[in-house]
């Protein structure tokens, strides 16, 4: 079944569950270095996350996606499940939403999702972007809408922010409404060169994030499952760059149509 | 009867039917080379097509167009009904919504007219931009929401793009609400140099087409009512590119009505 | 009583009145030359125009005109009613709407509010911009919903537009929703340089449409008048540039209140 | 309890409180100079403002900002109350809407707040920006949408602004929502260079607001406020660089998330 609601979401169920018990919601959508989504699709491979719910909104960027053997994929973000070791409600997908308030409309919708199924807290994954190749370890930054869940981070090795930024997207507009539908949320940002696919640092989060909840993953396949996806994830790139470009000449339909119609 | 629904759309019917019978559903909305719209044209007027719906939308262009003998076109997008020699709805216009949310609301809409006239699979037709003209015959490239679909429209000589890309607009977005309604969708793309009017490659579509539904067509007058239509589509493209040059200069009220008001 | 409709618009009713019998409804918002502005108020004018509703929308600028007097004008279109020599509801205003959805949703609107009081037929008027100064008598062009409506005022002296062009905002739009309710609509556009507040023009215009409607109009105070308005008119147009540059910088809340927060 | 409306506007109910008594509903949203913003400050630290609602808007900047702590700000407007010299609902906050519906849509919805709270007037305070700085005491400039309250707050000192020029966002739109609400609105503006943190300006902006309120008001720690604020100040103003670049880069998802995804 589809719905609609708030006039800009629609979702599909794909799986009926129950909702879990004391779950974590986790967000992996696409961003710099796509260190979010490494992790989080790291976690559905290693924990055989189930897919249960396929979220499409009015505000994606308005096309399919090519594959070669002639199938096509949908804009949407994803929900998926696990139930060991540690219950999730993870979020991925190929696409954030284009503008301000499709940004917040969904961010809402997907903290209220992740609340149905069982989240007692939120963590948003992302990649933070200094420009250039570093030859450590990446750092992991944490942020987070409580002090006391910030300070216990840090003392597993994450660092706090000191450039006066801010955090952009669904990554931080969850935090707003987890506070806002009374739950804490933490973001973890990987520190990246910004202009590559960065297992590296999506595997630093991951070891953050497991060392504070409480289980043991795997990293064996990271890289490789990394690689496998950096061809993908070039491919989404090679997208955003068009309809960024396709924005920027102000889109009227004749453009929006130029390439293909 | 006119109303409105979504806060966006309105449709003013023309003529009460029946639901067709195993219907396809057929879009030939403006895009590059005016493929799918030639191609939808003929199919209309080879199989005396009866314009069953107008729809109007409040995303697309803020404008009506002036003919020459003192009348007005408004912007809209028309749905049609053949019955024979297979049952077809078919939805041609003059414009595509301008914005993303536009363009999700009126395919999602579109698509549920569609099946609400009977259509149990929907065809999209549009041209692949190649930047340049070939003397060879232009190829048709499938892209489907099925496998199975896709490689059953290769045997008949579709083949299947290799470049990464998109279908951006309707011709995209409309095989997206079609899975998400439970009936498949195929796009049917024709090269095409994509800055002229395309009959030979709306020609080498319908081909396909017909061959894969089932009918025959003759091509006879397709080149003759591509010339006809040529002076008519130059001048949309007329409209699309002020309309362009329009947004890209941030429109204020002044700006918008600087040529007329 | 405020209220809003269609989560746009709101409405301030200045006075209560019954339906006029077999009026017509006059729109003259903001446009080039403010030929149409000119005319509107001409009408209001020598014929004792009564306001009797204004409408807000969300969708005009975020701003209110600050008065030489420390008085504020606020951004808006105004309804007025004219009972003699002819039934009026004249469309006057400061702003058009800014998007596309806005120009719709009001344009429809304002066709809503004119058949509510009675209006059975449309017309809008407005400049054609010509980018330079003519000796001659401005032309008269005519575009209509119906050819018959356009055969007859072109024996008046309208002529027939023949750039293929378009109409642009309420004066194009307001046709759209007339027909799309049941009415026919004409827009009368006199020739103008389009950047000079034009008088000329605009009495042009009142007189083919008194000749056509059927009433008598002295045209004496027609320039003056125009004169008195140039200064306002030239004061709003400093606006719209203001907003329009502030547009084109993307505004930011930051940006948007850089002159005045 | 969190709840929407007008699909744009949430609030988080901090404080149950009774309406006060003949109240005036104070703005001071950041813009030019962030002269309302000092002023309103200074106000809710002088006299124990108490924090009674959060508002967030689906049209702010799509960010939370991060602090050198660990912690996360969120983008949000707040309502203070204070009860004593005078009755007084204060509204501050880290943001404007961005699009012109989202600050037609916030101002409204904070005037009704300000009304449901007791409010009968509303001021506005804000700066105007002279792009220079000058040796004398800033001017203050005053606009009402009441010929008589302007005339009463200039003889305190205030003066008309003769540049024929507007008041964009809240400040102006309060004004217009105060009137369609049944009560008056004054903006006070104090002259400033624009580019800087501003304390002299709203120093003399409260003054005129307290003479003509008529309550007394100690300055003596309004410019070492000031100076404590600036350092947040200035890191808002970069947020909002930071934005408007973004915006105008035409932001697609992969845009927003560049920095921190």
């Amino acid at each position: 079944m589809i719905w609609r609601d708030y006039g800009k979401n629609y979702r599909k169920k794909i799986k009926d569950i129950e909702p879990l018990k004391d779950a974590v919601l986790i967000e992996g959508l696409p961003g710099i270095g796509h260190v979010g989504r490494i992790a989080a699709e790291h976690l559905i491979h290693e924990f055989n996350g189930e897919k249960i719910l396929e979220i499409y909104c009015d505000d994606f960027p308005p096309q399919v996606l090519v594959n070669n053997d002639g199938t096509v994929d949908f804009m949407n973000n994803e929900v998926y499940i696990i139930k060991e070791p540690v219950s999730m409600v993870v979020v991925l997908g190929n696409t954030q939403a284009l503008s301000p308030a499709g940004q917040y409309q969904l961010s809402q919708k997907i903290v209220e999702i992740g609340i149905k199924y069982g989240a007692k807290i939120t963590y948003t994954l992302g990649g933070f972007g200094i420009g250039q190749i570093k030859e450590e370890m990446p750092k992991v930054y944490v942020a987070s809408t409580s002090k006391e869940l910030a300070d216990k981070i840090s003392e597993l090795g994450a660092e706090f922010r000191q450039d006066g930024g801010s955090i952009i997207g669904a990554a931080g507009l969850m935090l707003t409404f987890s506070k806002l539908n009374g739950i804490e949320g933490v973001c973890l940002m990987g520190e990246t060169p910004g202009y590559l696919v960065d297992p590296k640092s999506a595997r630093r989060v991951l070891e953050i994030l497991s060392k504070f909840i409480g289980f043991e993953i795997s990293m064996k396949e990271l890289e490789d499952r990394a690689k496998e996806m950096e061809k993908f994830l070039e491919k989404i790139k090679k997208f955003e760059e068009e309809a960024m470009q396709q924005q920027q000449r102000a889109p009227t339909n004749e453009e929006d149509l130029r390439y293909i119609g």
